[in-house]
């Protein structure tokens, strides 16, 4: 008991350790210029390079250990580290360094009656707390997007990712040191005592925002548990609304199947199709045998089992994030029931309309209260890579801040500058 | 003990009520046009011209009340609701009618190698919740800006205006239906019971965003227990520093005396001032007589008492925000130690140089990390009138979403809009 208490203040110190030396390296980095910020993040590639082998076998420890204690064949393959994930952290060291530095612009300045000229300047947010599970690649991703929005990041892996995270930690602290930043600019907590997580989110005098990658489960206990803003990513229960004004049949198709098949592993994947009645007996035949062809399973309104051979769908289907091969159909009756419905069910992620009408595109995306509204492409589609960001941290489904896929820009906030030739007031 | 459970239900379930309506309204909102907001405004303006009357005998109830339980003087001046505030409430409506709309503003929008155009469309946040205190125009001000920004919003004033908010409250429901907009747009929490603030800010379905306008307990008090993202507006402790490159003795006590004395209750007020120690004995004494004289108590460190007859300034001057006729002086060696001074003992809220150096200009705006940093200006302009902003709902000391005066942009939020022809992924 007395041991267990000594053990959980030690953990907590650690923690707090490596928050103030963030803190610190955040003072410097406030201001580092690009180039010096590209030298680290080029510098940490070189460093995976020439270590592969050591890093292969830091990640065998974590694959033993993950297959000894029986942990699922899923959870094992996002661990491991082979060459072309190392390659895949290479390039992405490089594109983040190649990204345009998002600190120091100038937005909006414009000159006030009094000669003030007064503007926003973009800046670092300062010290960023980043919690995730097994992939050891987030290591990476995490602390160079951290970094070249000129903040600091304190990083919490899983623990079945341990010895590979620490190796790629290492790396990273060679890479600061080459460009001659602070060591405490980019931190992983080596400790895989959950008290270290508790820690981290309730730091706030040292940590200005924290982001969770992971489950659901994850994401909402550290939303509950942290005293300093979470930037969460949940659930993407994604739409496709084919409109009666739809251009072709062919595209409407095209889109849904593309919107569900495309990955239905990821948070963009549609998981309701919803249809305007005049198209239904066109479309929904068609479409639902190619679905079902590609072995998702089809459930689908009163409306739809009249048309076409599916499964029922209830009312629970339309509030499910399936991530999988099962697809929910129903057919509306026109634009106001397709907004309602998805205001009501949806999850404010990603949502589609298929279109060639002005009025209902344009009603569509004013009204759909979505992160990403779509018109004539589908929901898959919401990605950082494919917005043009570069990279992205994750998929913000908060309103304030940042929403939607987030990259520098997200990882960065705005001050007002306000300059005078010796202007008073009043 | 039954009666007062039956009660505080009771206050839930109205609060709840409410929040709903502003849920539903704020669906039509999301796209009403400006035409029709402003109908609404300029309706409540009229509303309140034409009933002057009934508001001063509303306030009246109030000011009785305020009286008989001995409330202070400052308190019960602030309450007081006479002709001039009508008016200025009048005019405010009229102004923020006169404002651009900032939903539907389409920003970044480019097109991508696949022909997908993608940018973000500026949008309402949805409903957002007010907790405030005693000035009853406030209710106007909350009102008009949330309504012009295309948010509903649902209104707790301090239970000493109780009278005088509901006043308001009728020609505000008079001003929607005019427009023809819903009901719950804008709604004021009747009832004085302190439960309703709890289930307020915990009616984390149906309300977007808290803001809350008081004091420091009451910020403190609703950051704690909300469960809805909070925009808080906390202490400005806030620094002049005079640099050794200073453009003239004159400007640099020109600025430092207006940073002090413009007002001293306001937040952008100066609470320290930091001298160069080159420039400290060119200028303290002049300017310590000036604010001296003027009625300013004036604490200094070593180096500034040993220049001129001031107080002695221990270390909890540097943390004090006095919001009255005191102000600690400290000299420093040179740049390093004041942009310490001012990221350690601050609160990021405004902060000043003097100087004509562009290489200390530059410094001081990337590495002070402040929501407003002014060059050759005092921190009393910061304030969103001075800013062009129109109108402000407070001044943000938070990092993330809105930081600085909060104007109707920090009321709105961006959404990703993607435009196809019918592009599928992959």
């Amino acid at each position: 008991m007395n041991q267990g208490q000594a053990e959980s203040v030690s953990v907590e110190e650690h923690v707090y350790a490596l928050c103030q030396a963030a803190r610190e390296a955040s003072q410097v980095l406030r201001s580092t210029p690009a180039h010096d910020k590209n030298k680290a993040l080029l510098a940490m590639a070189e460093a995976l390079d020439s270590r592969r082998e050591a890093l292969k076998q830091a990640n065998q420890l974590d694959l033993d250990l993950a297959r000894a204690q029986g942990l699922d064949k899923a959870l094992i393959d996002r661990l491991a580290l082979t060459d072309e994930r190392i390659d895949g952290m290479i390039k992405g060291l490089s594109t983040v360094a190649s990204l345009a530095d998002p600190v120091g612009a100038l937005d909006q300045v414009r000159e006030q009656a009094n000669g003030l000229r007064i503007g926003k300047r973009r800046t670092p947010i300062g010290v960023i707390g980043i919690i995730y599970e097994s992939r050891p690649n987030v290591t990476i991703d995490a602390a160079a997007l951290c970094l070249k929005a000129g903040n600091a990041a304190v990083l919490r892996g899983g623990s079945e990712a341990r010895h590979s995270n620490a190796a790629i930690a290492g790396c990273v602290k060679d890479g600061l040191a080459v460009a001659g930043l602070p060591d405490g600019s980019v931190s992983v907590i080596g400790t895989t005592d959950r008290a270290a997580v508790g820690a981290l989110i309730t730091a706030s005098k040292l940590v200005d925002l924290i982001i969770p990658r992971g489950g659901k489960s994850l994401i909402t206990r550290i939303s509950n548990e942290a005293t300093i803003p979470v930037l969460k990513h949940l659930e993407g229960l994604c739409h496709v609304y084919i409109d009666a004004q739809a251009q072709s049949d062919a595209m409407a198709m095209d889109i849904a199947f593309n919107a569900k098949c495309y990955r239905y592993g990821i948070c963009g994947a549609m998981e309701t199709l919803l249809v305007h009645r005049d198209r239904a007996a066109a479309i929904l035949p068609a479409l639902v045998s190619r679905l079902v062809e590609h072995g998702v399973e089809v459930r689908g309104c009163d409306t739809v089992q009249s048309l076409v051979a599916v499964h029922p769908a209830t009312v629970d289907d339309w509030s499910t994030e399936y991530l999988g091969p099962v697809l929910a159909v129903r057919v509306v009756n026109d634009l106001d029931e397709a907004i309602a419905h998805i205001n009501h069910y949806g999850s404010h992620h990603s949502d589609a309309i298929v279109t060639d009408s002005l009025t209902a595109s344009e009603r569509f995306m004013a009204e759909v209260d979505s992160s990403s509204v779509m018109v004539n492409a589908p929901t898959c589609f919401a990605d950082g890579g494919e917005y043009g960001l570069g990279a992205e941290i994750g998929i913000s489904t908060d309103k304030l801040h940042a929403r939607g896929p987030v990259g520098l820009e997200g990882l960065t906030t705005q001050k007002y500058i306000v300059i005078g030739q010796g202007q008073c007031r009043g």
